[in-house]
This record gives structure tokens, C-alpha cells and sequence, in this order.
């Protein structure tokens, strides 16, 4: 079968027409102002449904409440970090009946600013700025647009409000867990230096260790890559000296998959022998390793929520702390530690 | 510091104003209709550009070329299916200038309307509707838009465009690669009856295997669930006989990474003794299997590049052929086979 597309978009005419009265008097119906007796109403709302009328949306905001819309820019092309951040700005504005709409954007600036502009075309009422990595920016600037603009998971200006998970804590809670099991040898096996993270995390891990009260040489912090290939190897030159970690604390949940795979060949015990906690929960990977892992969740659904929650209120004129908001992580206990 | 939002949106009123010139002028100049000196002209684009004044998207849309805008909704809270089509969506209609803005819809039928009802509020040019299964619908019923809709992994009415993978071509590849090898006792572990792909790939099994003159036992088709877990078990059970296969496609990554795994620890070496092909190419589960495995790849990305050019096609009103569109999948030859 073939079809052709598409239907003509239907106008105030059509409706008018189908019900009988003037242009003005359907506006008036449809919009709720003016006075248009009930009957008259009733006849012009089943016109405009019947034809699948819509009002456009820039009118029907200045006349009564309008759909409110946020507009979702990401870099994050995989979506690991921005879908849970989205699910959480829906929850958390459900009661205000608000959308979310996702655009990705790609690394090239001319592209990004196209849908950025795209974004204030179709009248979103504020935009959340996110990422894969806090120490990055979006690909195009968006510190003078006519919409508020919410920061979340990627770098913003000083003046914006900016929601990053508090990493220094959740290390904190990680080497409390590990030291609170009774280990004391405790490695960091992580990511790239190139990564602010990284940094953070292992200053925290060197701090809290010696909060402890325990040992911690420099070596003790292995930077490497966010893969399981990264577990696997730093396992691997660990268990080829004499003097071997009881405690891991991964920079990611790839690489506490990998460590807990090469322990499992190496026939050590997880957790009797070592106790190994991640970072992420990626319930994909954390849930699916043998024993399951214990990680740190970064909170992101309620990140995204309170980011959305800070939106709509500077849409609506009010008043919100500009500047970094840490907000807590938590450790999820799982089998292997 | 502290800071009220928002800015208030720019009019045409303050363009007019900031230029010194009425207002139905400067919508003659920056809507390029009507006659404007150039002197005139050129300041009252200044006094835009400086306000940050954005026309309406529909007044633009009426006078002048305008941002065209694709609508994605999909019920794929984890995105693995979406965001490969959202990707080949955007590659496919770059040169068109589109956005695309991706609305996460849940399975409440209401909310699903409410976001409906906001796109289509924000005059958004067409839809795409996807999913995670082909065989379901979403939970709000797009037949009667004011704009065109393409299906694409998801369940479309049979006068629509829906776009899915040749998952028994699939799998004839699949099978056609193992028994190339040199295997004869293949198994088919899979997900559960429940979806149609599933009865598909197995269909599609029988025949390629019988195709192939190699016999096949009904115990050859082994339902589970999406999961590592299950690799691990049908593995154990296959083990646990003295009838093993030499051949073992899979009916996800995740299945065939916990298949691998539980054949290296029963030392049954892959490929040596037994070839794993996987389906999904996931490549996040797919490269750091060990090793690496063969799988099938969807081609979403080409599926979002064609879902999107059905939609512009419709909204340009040229024919296109309705129905269902069964897209090429492609076997991706790593180390597992």
C-alpha cells in the first residue's frame, strides 16, 4: 500500500468553519477568555477535536497554562549517565506535568549550536546542560541564551547552578566499608589521571586512609583505563609480587568486573579473601558479576531530579543558589565485599 | 551568590523599540517580507542579534524556511536500542538540518499522552516511534496525529512505515558462519518464548540447520531469559550430558558472555573446541568477552538513518511504501568463532 504524507496541519480557520461561528469567536472558545455561551463552546471544542486541532503552542502560552517543556542536551552518545539523569528530571516533575526532550550532541560546535537553536525555536522553556564528565564543557556556549540553563554532570560557569555527584564522599564511604570488613591493605585500581575524578577520588582514598590510620604507600593508587582489560592487568601485577591488597576499590564497575574475573581464576576468594567495591552501579555490569558487587551509586536519578527541580524554578522567577551542588553518593552492599 | 530567573523572553516590541522603528517593520526585516531599506534592515537584525530575539518558531515556519524537527519517543528506559537509532537518525538528516528530540515515554498511557500532546504542541514536523520489542506497541495510540509517524523496533498499524531487523536472515548468517567452521552439533540458547523474536530466531534455526543437512533435535532450541545467568546454566546443562554441541549461537550478547565464561571455567577452550556466535553486537559486552565475540549486529543505526528519511519523505508529502521493512542484519567476525 502506498500513503502520502502528510495531512495538512489543521488552523483555527477549519475549526471555525466546522462549527459554524468566526475565526474569533473559536480563538475566544478555545482559549477560555471572552464570553462564548456554553452550547456555542461545546460545538467549537468538538469541532476542534474531531479535526485533531492543535493550538500553537506560543499562543496558547501567552492565553492560559501552557506545555511546559525542558529541553535535554547531552554529549553523553551512549546515554549511561544522561538516561538516568532524564528519568529523574521526568519523576521529579511529573506534578507539573512537564516533558523532557533529549537532543544529542556531537563534539562538532557548528552541530551542536544548530540544535541548540533548534531547542529555543520550538520554545523550550529552559534547557539542563549534561555530560559524561565534570570537567568538561558542552561543545557550545550557552551562557547568553533567553532560556534558563541548568548544568548537570558537565562543566558550567561560576554564576550557573552546576549538580555533580559529591565523588570525595562516596570514596570516603568506600574505604570506610572496606576498612569497616576489617581490611587494611587496601589498593585503588581507576581510571586516566586526564580525568578530574580520578584525581578527586584518589585524594580522598589517600585521606581517608590515613584517616584510618593505615598504610598507604603511592602505589596503592593504580591509574589505568575505565575497562575490564584495566581490572585484568593490574590483578595481574599485583599477584606478581608477595605483597597482595585484602581490600579493592575500583574507579569504575568495568574494572571491578574484570579484577573480580581475574581473582576467580587466580582461585582467590571474593570476598573471604579480598573484598572488592566499585564505583558507578551499572546494575548491567554490578548485578551480573560473580559474587554481585558492592559500588558506589552516584545518585543520578535524584541528581537529575533536583537539577529539573531547579530549573523550573528559575523558570518561574525564583530564586536559586548559583555554583557546584555536591550531592551525596551511596554505597550499595552487594556480595563481594 | 544568588540569581532570579528568568530573563524575560524578548518581543518583537523590543527589537522595534532598540532599532527606533515600528514593529511591523522590524517583522518585515527580519522576516525578509515586505520592503526594508538596507540601512534599516541591517539595524534592526543588530538589535535583534543584541536582545537575543527569536522569532516564533510557527510565525518563522509560516514566512521562511524553518527548524525542522523530528519527535522520538520510545518506552527503552535503558536506551541500548534507541540510542543507536536516535544516532542514525541525526547522521541521516545532518544534511537536512534536523534535530531530533528523543521523549521518554513510560507504560502509563496518560503520561504517554501528555508527552505526546507536548510535542505535537511544539510543532514538531513528524514522530518516530521505537521500543525495545517488535512485537509490542506503545502505550498511547499515534493513528490519528496531525503529523506523520514512522515505527521502527516497535509494533506499527499495517498502513504505517515499520521498520525492523531481518532477525531470520540473522540468523541464517549466524548458523551459515558456524557450520562454515566446520561445526555440526550446534545448540540455539535464547531468550524467552514470549517474544516474537525469539520464535523467529529458533524458526529461522531449524530450517538453516536442516538447510544445512545437519539434524536437529527440539532440545536444540534452548529458552531462558536475557541474562549471563542463563548462558551459565544451559552451559552447565549441556555439560552435564555427554551429548555436547560444538557450535552454540546465542540469542544475546549477554547470554553468549556468560557462555564464554562458563566454558573457560570448565577449560573448554572457545573457539578450539567450541565456536560462540552472539546476536546484538553490544559492544560494551561484546569486545570484552574473552574472547571477543562474534556476533550479529542489527545495523540500528542504518535503521534510525532510514527510519528518519521515511519520516522527512512524509512530511514532504512524497509516496512512500507502507508496511513492514525487514532491514539486512550483518555478522561481525571477532575471536569467539
Amino acid at each position: 500500500m502506498i500513503v502520502t504524507g502528510p495531512r495538512t496541519r489543521v488552523t483555527i480557520y477549519d475549526v471555525a468553519a466546522a462549527a459554524g461561528v468566526s475565526t474569533a469567536t473559536a480563538s475566544k472558545a478555545l482559549n477560555e477568555t471572552g464570553r462564548v455561551s456554553k452550547e456555542t463552546r461545546a460545538r467549537i471544542r468538538k469541532a476542534a477535536s474531531d479535526l485533531g486541532f492543535r493550538p500553537n503552542s506560543l499562543a496558547r502560552s501567552l492565553t492560559r497554562k501552557r506545555s511546559f517543556t525542558v529541553g535535554l542536551l547531552t554529549d553523553d552518545t551512549y546515554g549511561r549517565f544522561t538516561l538516568p539523569v532524564m528519568a529523574g528530571i521526568s519523576e521529579g516533575l511529573i506534578d507539573h506535568g512537564v516533558s523532557v526532550f533529549l537532543c544529542a550532541i556531537e563534539d562538532n560546535p557548528e552541530l551542536a549550536g544548530t540544535h541548540v537553536d533548534a531547542m529555543l525555536d520550538k520554545q523550550i522553556d529552559g534547557i539542563i546542560a549534561t555530560g559524561k564528565r565534570v570537567d568538561r564543557t558542552l561543545p557550545v556556549d550557552l551562557t547568553h541564551l533567553p532560556v534558563p540553563v541548568v548544568y548537570a554532570l558537565t562543566a558550567g560557569p561560576a554564576d550557573a547552578v552546576t549538580l555533580v555527584p559529591d565523588d570525595m564522599q562516596g570514596t570516603r564511604d568506600a574505604v570506610g566499608h572496606l576498612v569497616g570488613q576489617g581490611r587494611s591493605r587496601i589498593v585503588h585500581i581507576t581510571g586516566p589521571t586526564s580525568f578530574r575524578v580520578v584525581e578527586e577520588r584518589a585524594t580522598a582514598f589517600t585521606e581517608a586512609m590515613q584517616a584510618a590510620g593505615l598504610p598507604v604507600q603511592t602505589s596503592a593508587v593504580m591509574p589505568g583505563s575505565w575497562s575490564e582489560r584495566w581490572g585484568h592487568e593490574a590483578v595481574e601485577a599485583l599477584w606478581s609480587s608477595s605483597d597482595r591488597p585484602d581490600g579493592i576499590f575500583c574507579g569504575n564497575d568495568q574494572i571491578a568486573r574484570g579484577v573480580i574475573d581475574a581473582l576467580r581464576e587466580r582461585r582467590v576468594d571474593v570476598p573471604q579473601d579480598v573484598s572488592v567495591v566499585g564505583f558507578d552501579n551499572w546494575e548491567i555490569v554490578a548485578e551480573q558479576t560473580r559474587p554481585p558487587l558492592t559500588t558506589i551509586d552516584m545518585n543520578l536519578k535524584e541528581l537529575g531530579r533536583q537539577a529539573g527541580q531547579a530549573l523550573v524554578r528559575l523558570v518561574n522567577g525564583e530564586t536559586v543558589e548559583t555554583g557546584l551542588w555536591r550531592l551525596p553518593c551511596t554505597l550499595v552492599v552487594r556480595g563481594s565485599s
